[in-house]
């Protein structure tokens, strides 16, 4: 601290002064004139305006018309979802307000293990943002039932959670194995629990004795997307409701109007493809949806900031106060949450939704060849049967079990489809759309395969290694042919997600990072991924979020029927499903 | 963590079921009919009534009729002030709900340096409540115009605070230090910045850029008496306003509840002196009075709990929520806050109003011989002007400076008195009522006195050595042997607060440990506390607050003219004011 004696009269110099603009406070939601003066990374005063000679500030930032707010802190998010590194996400979401984030790396970890968490934690400093991270809990999602790339102990968990730039544990996903009691889940909750650290949960639909046995193990938030009741029922409990865009319905926020007094929330964006920051933007899109939705703008603001910068434990920021760190945002209108200038740190470092440096160039990127499949054929794509599975020992007609999606949201439910059965082999093609999982971190070589229904197709496939949470090759198509096409596409640029119409390559994001995340500027890796969701929506994979649809069919914590590459999975009930129904 | 695989409906045993109960929510403010089970110091479930079958329970506690609230979270307050040591004032405070507190010591580390805060964290250790501890800044309160007993430096408060059981800097009460840019104060506040620790502050009145100044140094709370205005501005401004019994005002909640939002409140105490908390209540008494003044009860509720326990940075309490500590109020009135049962740590400890444990018996207790006096002397009691002070030369009438009390709070204003000097003494006798100063350390000797105006007052004296921040002896008296008997009370029972009648001691409360805190049971305190009270009203003391009048006369941060050993301090100057205004 500089030292500095001497009268109260002299006023010591500052880095940059915000003039002329309304500050609004998250205490109060008042909205009041002052002058915003930052030295160094630090908000050093907030002023009557006029108050300070502008002569007296390295930089002078004329904010007319503009509402100064705090900056927005995302309290749970992945990285990789962004299909960008960290340094590009920075640059990519800034410009939209967000200054602070707490990322769960679990897709990363799930490929490549720790080191995949100590690169992502170096990988975001000096971004301009403050990119914190969890300790992925759930790696893998679900132990025994898929195989990750890695596995995480309990004694992994308990050391990581000391690492600089971790905060807490990351979503608790196999809420069954804590209900259970499951003895390594058990452990690695307390081992957060045991160092004092926020626990992150996802527990869809949880509720009454199971919601109580879930919270008593000191897992005490919740981003997923429940039924209203649900939502207000885990805020009673004590639990801090996170609310994304998919979650954010009018009925929500009349159901929390109606309250006694407010719960805390927080805002999050979780997933989010590059191109849909691109378009709508980030955590401001989700405020925006929110307020449209009935949240009230001053609700929404705190729970864009202060609620959230509270719960990561940073206690220097998420207000416009003096002594509290400089990230702010200048919004031409408050309720619209779309900064004409957003300061982080105390520097401006982005202006009407774009950055003022240049983009980052990554040096050398690790994780390369995480994809360790040779080259597929088409005969890679044909189904055959367990032989010990009861009822495919002869041939006829069989009912199988399909995995049912739907196009507005994740959550699949089960459901049948006759198939001819041919010396053990299903005889798929034409008469359904498979889905199939190939392991592909070179451990097990395990793969399996359902039909899905849900969409209309014409003929190709999609193939990606972005497939939560284990990441393993997924594709999905109508031909063996496309299927092998697109899955091949995958393999030879080390990751990434391709779509095959007929028998050509129509889109093509190659992922070489892990096989999660692009090493091309942002704007290549955005326009790829629309050429990719455009290409899915042609073809006639018609879903609200495509790419998170097809990324979750492999996901065996999110309801109702999911595949692995071990197998389909019952996920209420966290165990096998049958892949035959009956045989006829 | 006991390793318990196994199906879910398997129910472990619990420690304590309180049934028939309504959960209030401090999230939501709903109330909900629920079963809590307690296991050890944790909540283990909240479930629907009836879920857990009562033979499962060590002990089921019946709690038809009562609201099943969190324990009280006392954010700022002095053990000291309730003249009692940590053992005792929990033993007090537990069955009006009080479960946790955050003391600023400085009472205790003013007369005996870092030993002081040592012992009170030991002393506070196994007694049913939470007791953690700020790290005094204010040692002395107004370094160079008072002598305390001891110097807390910058590199003493450094290593301080990372003693257990300390939570962050306690009040910053040199505010014009602060804004000065005092070398020594912008260290001890640098300091709790440099550990990322909170810093409690202390000032009254500021506003505007001067509030600026001082939230800038990092200093985030406040929890003094302050015009409405200044209230509401600190939220604005992100200072977390503390409110105790004095600030409490019908115009107070009525600018709150006008405010866009509610920004975070803190219900306090700050200073009880144990007969007020026998006879009125702790932190429950604060609830109730801003209830009546119109603070809407579920927020007062969240004032008690959440809010203060997310200050102290306690992540584990503050809510009736599975996994957190099992500290817990049983009201028969929500809205009244006077608890039937209390539980602490997952135990009952106290039923309607009273514990159920003996009252501790505090082993050899420290800090004896902390009042460094030889007995006094009428002649003790004379006042000699400082010769080399202007207008003390000649004989005849002087104009001197006197401090003006009022009889609703401890605020005090400049006045003057006009009284005959001879060869430099003033004739003070039958004129005026005199307030002394006399240092009790045995570290410089020094001495002050100054008239005292404001109380119509027999013939007699108070004498305490219980007198913020330093603890010198203060006696305050209408002749010089009446002030002599007093003083001498005091030194003789080594330390305490002494009434003087006439020529008799009518009231006598030893405070042996630090010349502040007793070493008798609880309800001798009560009872001698009650007669000191009384015997200041029957003197002609009449004032809504005696102990805190008397006590706060020598107080150098407080507004406006108050006196020290060292003599009269113009508190909003920071600066020495003069004892002769003029002389004729």
């Amino acid at each position: 601290m500089p030292s500095q004696p001497g009268p109260a009269a002299a006023e010591p110099a500052y880095d940059l002064l915000i003039r002329h603009g309304t500050v609004v406070s998250v205490f109060t939601g008042e909205t009041f004139a002052a002058d915003v003066a930052v030295r160094g990374e630090t908000i050093a005063a907030v002023l009557p305006p006029g108050t300070v000679d502008p002569g007296r500030a390295a930089e002078v930032l004329d904010a007319v018309g503009l509402t100064i707010a705090p900056g927005y802190v995302d309290a749970h998010m992945h990285v990789e979802s962004s299909f960008v590194t960290p340094a590009s996400f920075a640059w990519l979401t800034l410009p939209r307000g967000t200054t602070t984030v707490l990322a769960d790396p679990h897709e990363i970890v799930n490929v490549a293990g720790k080191p995949g968490l100590r690169w992502m934690i170096e990988a975001g400093q000096g971004t301009g943002q403050t990119i914190l991270y969890g300790v992925p809990s759930c790696v893998p999602a679900l132990l025994g039932f898929e195989t990750a790339g890695a596995i995480l102990t309990p004694e992994d968990v308990f050391e990581m959670l000391d690492w600089p730039g971790v905060v807490g544990l990351g979503e608790v996903m196999d809420y069954r194995a804590v209900l259970r009691g499951d003895d390594r889940m058990r452990a690695i909750v307390a081992a957060a629990r045991a160092k004092g650290k926020p626990i992150d949960g996802h527990c869809t639909n949880l509720s009454g004795p199971e919601l109580s046995a879930y919270l008593a193990e000191g897992i005490d938030s919740d981003h997923t997307k429940n039924p209203i009741e649900v939502h207000v029922e885990k805020a009673r409990m004590g639990m801090l409701v996170m609310i994304q865009e998919k979650s954010v319905r009018p009925e929500l926020f009349e159901a929390l109007a109606a309250l006694p007094i407010q719960p805390p929330l927080c805002l999050v964006t979780d997933d989010v493809a590059p191109d849909a920051i691109d378009e709508r933007g980030h955590l401001d899109h989700v405020a925006r949806c929110a307020v449209a939705a009935g949240m009230p703008p001053l609700e929404a603001l705190r729970a864009l900031t202060w609620t959230p910068a509270q719960r990561l434990r940073l206690y220097d920021r998420g207000i416009v106060s003096p002594g509290k760190r400089a990230d702010l945002v200048l919004l031409p209108e408050l309720a619209r949450f779309a900064p004409a200038v957003v300061v982080s740190a105390g520097r401006v470092v982005a202006r009407d939704g774009a950055m003022l440096s240049p983009e980052p160039r990554d040096g050398a990127l690790p994780f390369r060849d995480t994809v360790k499949l040779a080259r597929l054929s088409a005969d890679d794509f044909r189904w055959r049967l367990d032989p010990s599975v009861p009822g495919t020992g002869s041939d006829g007609m069989a009912t199988l079990t399909a995995i049912r999606a739907n196009p507005i949201d994740t959550a699949t439910r089960p459901d049948t489809l006759r198939l001819p059965v041919t010396a053990g082999e299903v005889e798929w093609e034409g008469r359904a759309t498979l889905l199939t999982i190939i392991e592909r971190h070179g451990l097990t070589r395990t793969r399996a395969a359902a039909p899905l229904l849900g969409f209309n197709l014409e003929v190709g496939a999609v193939a990606t290694t972005y497939s939560h949470d284990s990441h393993n090759l997924t594709t999905i198509g109508t031909s063996r042919a496309s299927m092998a096409l697109a899955a091949n596409a995958v393999v030879e640029a080390g990751g990434g997600i391709a779509v095959v119409h007929g028998d050509r390559v129509a889109a093509l994001l190659r992922l070489p990072v892990g096989g999660l995340m692009s090493d091309r500027p942002v704007s290549e890796v955005v326009a790829g991924a629309q050429a990719v969701r455009a290409a899915l929506d042609a073809w006639g994979y018609r879903h609200a979020n495509a790419f998170m649809s097809v990324s979750t069919l492999s996901l065996p914590v999110s309801p109702a029927l999911k595949l692995t590459d071990r197998g389909l999975v019952d996920v209420d009930r966290r165990a096998w499903a049958d892949a035959v129904h009956s045989h006829v």
